[in-house]
């Protein structure tokens, strides 16, 4: 008779080892699979039953399911030909740290609930902080995701705005809270309005600024913007800048939105989700310039730094207002200590805390500076010679700069740029329809995974690298079979 | 020379065998170690480097330092003896599946990015729903923690008044926004007035109800909290009662004020984050009275349902409106496959979202609704018992019913009850400091953990059941230490 449930150790032994095999076999070729999930909808709803089992199941069973119904329907992030949105890695190292947090299964929301949590946290954290070449002042917080950072960040700069007494008082219900302003740019990212919407500053409290030709943030529309929005009576409180946007990767100025911020006297959280571990590269170290005038930043480790999703780093020179902003002590929340150790659920929304600090301090430690920089490095040269060979054909073109590890190209077939004369709304139309389908192509031949954007009404293909499996080998497969679905199309569009 | 950070497939095999054995070993006997960490602010962070390496380190290293180093600084939520908070267990089959999810490392923000991640979630909490005795109208999505399940039904909330416009227009610099009410009674977690202040309501917006004898909300004095604000302009627009508070797991009664919710036309959110689970119960299906009418209910797994933290699940009769207030697709996130599928970044704050669904779909199938109703059952008995055991005493006495498996009770040595009169706010002050030294010196026993809570100015104990490996002979052992503890302290404090 197996015993359900809190399984006898042996048998936890013998299916963690089997689970331990099966991510062995399984990172050792993800290429196996296809890169993106051939499935449709609700093949996987089908498959399984339409209720819980009464009696519980040998966990043999439950891993035989996971192989058979579960694997077929996964996108394969670990694909060296994944390159859709930001390509990651979670690296054997994280895993482990993930395996070991998950045992542990602690709530690290307070210091006492878990001393080593709050100060593995504090660890980990200042050690990212020095790579990152950021000063002393910075203090840090893991979040879940960059959404809830930028939350967090700008929760804390409204908190900042100390007269309005809005923790108090909200800004329902009062003639006295002018609209609160927020500046960030047209290519940031999504979540930056979704933040303010969720705070109750609304779509109005954000005001996109426009790009340069280098989709980075104009300054002087900045200033203008603040300007004209203090004439109308409004408050500025706060300007969020990407370092590292999401169609592009481009880097806004930060060095002179800071000085903008400064004699405005504005909160300045910096978006470096992306590219701030870049920042670890020496010769990189630039993406970060002006970021040490910063009010806060958000940097992913789950992103580009090789540890398993989720882990977002937060850094503030203003911990006491972020913690001011958030901190909520009911009686049963106490504990002895108070005072003399820093409690982390006091640094934003969630109470409960996963023990994320474990995974990202081990990724620290088995790889090291150097080693991250490394790879870092190669990314980017990979890029760089994806993008080279756009540059280089005639039927492509990219769209974009290519400062780091994402590439923005289109076909561009001859035949069709001229359709309707080349450079007209007609010519872009067709080209922006003829990308759409050879994405859909390429994305279902299972060997490569790319995602899209949209630049300025131009249909636009993306070719991000960030994976610790992609070589140069799977880049240049890549390419083929770019150039190849690319030919097909015209022929078939040709033909037709 | 060994290769750093992503590690060799045998290394990482190696590696992972080692970390399985030792979560092996230490599960079968968390309790050699003490269960609150005996460790002094700022130990683990002298004994580790300022610095992150350069080089590389051999996992092998790192997985020393993680046992001699990490885990003297753990607070065992693991170990029988932990009745603090909310007693939980991380099970074998949810520490596989938070294995299996971090080698796999999907972001299952869309569909598309692991249909297997967005469809086992929708199949997972769909299995839930039906083991609460919820109707098939409620939906279901996975987030970290109710603290944030909470924020996000409060915000659907608000989006729910469509006249207010809130999502575009947000709440500041307008007079056409009334003061936005919210209820909850005086005994309900701290989440709940947190996602008011972050949502820009302010503590303003939070109308504290008082409870009755037992702690359960009053639902006259609800209505009468409703109608005068209604009087005095006011906009009421959400009830949030609980379902097992956290100071006396005491349970709001739901029916009634459901039918104030829907005489006032108000959102009902839920928060039976510990106490859902107990519906699973077949005899306890009763917690849930009346939230067939909720709007919304959160119910945390990893609270009482074995499943590693964080996995908390919302559930909504009213997913268009939660979309509605969180839905924003930039064209990068657009697919082809949008309108056929659910994208579950659309249902809350964080765009990247780690594959929970699996540790929950695993702890389901390996307990079987009859092995979670078991386990769930002997919890409940076990605290009876104690509190059985409270109430046979002379010296203690219980503050507080006990449905479920928190007991909430104090020391009262009849020398100490009776200084300056029995039941005067002196004898109680002493009575007060009694306890609080006591929970420390039972604390610092590394036997136990209890925490403790504030009812109505009454330092109060409480113990609480929830982790599997607690049996009798683990509560009999605490209460020997209570009364052993107890003793001493009235002794210590007669002789000084």
């Amino acid at each position: 008779m197996h015993q359900a449930g809190d399984l006898p150790v042996e048998e936890f032994r013998r299916a963690g080892r089997r689970a331990v095999d099966w991510i062995a076999s399984y990172l050792s070729h993800p290429e196996d699979y296809p890169v993106l999930a051939q499935v449709a909808p609700n093949e996987l709803r089908a498959a399984l039953p339409k209720s819980a089992p009464e009696a519980g199941e040998p966990i043999e069973t439950v891993l035989d399911d996971f192989e058979k119904i579960v694997v077929p329907g996964i996108t394969h992030w670990n694909h060296p030909g994944f390159f859709a949105y930001f390509s990651i890695t979670g690296s054997a190292p994280g895993i482990l740290g993930e395996l070991l947090s998950a045992a542990l299964n602690v709530n690290g929301m307070l210091w006492q609930t878990s001393p080593a949590a709050t100060e593995l946290e504090e660890v980990a954290v200042d050690w990212l902080r020095q790579l990152l070449g950021l000063p002393a002042g910075f203090e840090g917080v893991i979040m879940d995701t960059a959404s809830v950072s930028s939350l967090c960040a700008i929760a804390a700069a409204r908190h900042a705005l100390s007269d309005l007494e809005i923790r108090e008082r909200g800004m329902a219900g009062r003639t006295d809270v002018p609209l609160l302003r927020l500046y960030t740019s047209e290519q940031a990212h999504s979540s930056i309005e979704k933040a303010a919407i969720v705070l109750g500053l609304g779509k109005a409290g954000v005001q996109k600024i426009p790009t340069d030709d280098e989709f980075r943030m104009d300054v002087s529309e900045l200033a203008r913007a603040i300007a004209e929005d203090r004439a109308a009576g409004h408050r500025p409180f706060c300007v969020v800048p990407t370092v590292g946007t999401t169609s592009t990767t481009s880097i806004d100025p930060v060095r002179a939105i800071a000085e903008v911020c400064e004699s405005e006297d504005l909160w300045l959280h910096v978006d470096a989700a992306y590219a701030g571990s870049a920042a670890i590269i020496p010769e990189y170290r630039h993406v970060l310039d002006g970021c040490e005038s910063a009010t806060s930043i958000v940097v992913n480790p789950h992103k580009w730094l090789f540890t398993p999703i989720d882990c977002s780093v937060l850094y503030t020179t203003q911990p006491d207002t972020l913690t001011g902003a958030f901190s909520l002590v009911p009686e049963y929340l106490r504990t002895a200590v108070d005072g003399q150790i820093r409690n982390y659920m006091d640094w934003g929304v969630s109470l409960g805390r996963r023990f994320r600090a474990l995974k990202l301090w081990m990724v620290l430690r088995s790889f090291g500076s150097q080693g991250i920089a490394e790879r870092l490095r190669e990314h980017i040269r990979l890029a760089q010679l994806f993008a080279h060979w756009v540059d280089e054909h005639p039927d492509f073109e990219r769209l974009a700069p290519t400062p780091l590890s994402v590439v923005c190209f289109r076909a561009r077939p001859a035949g069709l740029a001229a359709a309707g004369g080349s450079g007209t709304d007609d010519a872009n139309a067709a080209l922006n329809r003829f990308n759409e389908t050879l994405l859909r192509r390429l994305n279902a031949t299972g060997e490569v995974y790319l995602s899209h954007t949209d630049l300025r009404g131009v249909y636009t293909l993306r070719l991000a690298i960030g994976n610790l499996r992609t070589t140069e080998e799977h880049v240049a497969r890549a390419w083929e079979l770019i150039q190849r679905e690319g030919r097909r199309l015209e022929r078939d569009e040709g033909s037709s």
